[in-house]
């Protein structure tokens, strides 16, 4: 996708801090960090929000979630723990059209979520 | 699991307000909304938290999420938008320790995500 920044940050066109990558997704630290740990985790492949995964997608996900738990531990956050968040659309106020999991931690994190 | 509250709403000894169910999950109403819709989306594997999730679970993982996107779309709030929150461990506040996400929309959810 050619104006989009998550697919520049991938494609390396646009540079970012990666903190992991594998044939499937790159972490990168967020730029607005709101925890001590804020890590991004976005697909390489060009998927808009969660109303654009199908069934096809499905271990993606899963493949997320686990480079997720495998960052928190590798920061050693795992058993304090840490909060995963994906936001669609504008209520939630997505603001990168490129499906992303935000990974939270090294603080408590309140509820509401939001 | 003997004493986990999900594992019995999922097997019917605990009562709950069912919003959908299939092979992998059953989503039900948050006893304690803190958006307009608050939806818990529970795979049927006793599962902890994202930190026990394994290769075999990635597919699983995936199909919370469409079912979360589904659930929106049927409800009239996909255009505008949600939220999908997984916590794991103390730091987040998990309270129940068999993986669950919580899907909210039908308000603004504001940043950072608690």
């Amino acid at each position: 996708m050619d104006n989009c920044i998550f697919c520049k940050i991938i494609n390396g066109t646009i540079p970012a801090r990666k903190v992991y990558e594998d044939d499937d997704l790159v972490a990168i630290e967020d730029i607005n960090p709101v925890a001590p740990h804020h890590i991004l985790l976005i697909p390489r492949k060009h998927i808009v929000n969660a109303l654009d995964l199908t069934a096809g997608d499905d271990a993606l996900v899963g493949r997320v979630f686990r480079a997720a738990a495998a960052i928190a531990r590798e920061r050693g956050v795992d058993e304090r723990g840490f909060r995963i968040v994906q936001n669609t659309n504008a209520d939630a106020g997505q603001s990168v059209f490129h499906i992303h999991f935000h990974l939270l931690a090294g603080r408590h994190l309140g509820w509401p979520p939001g």
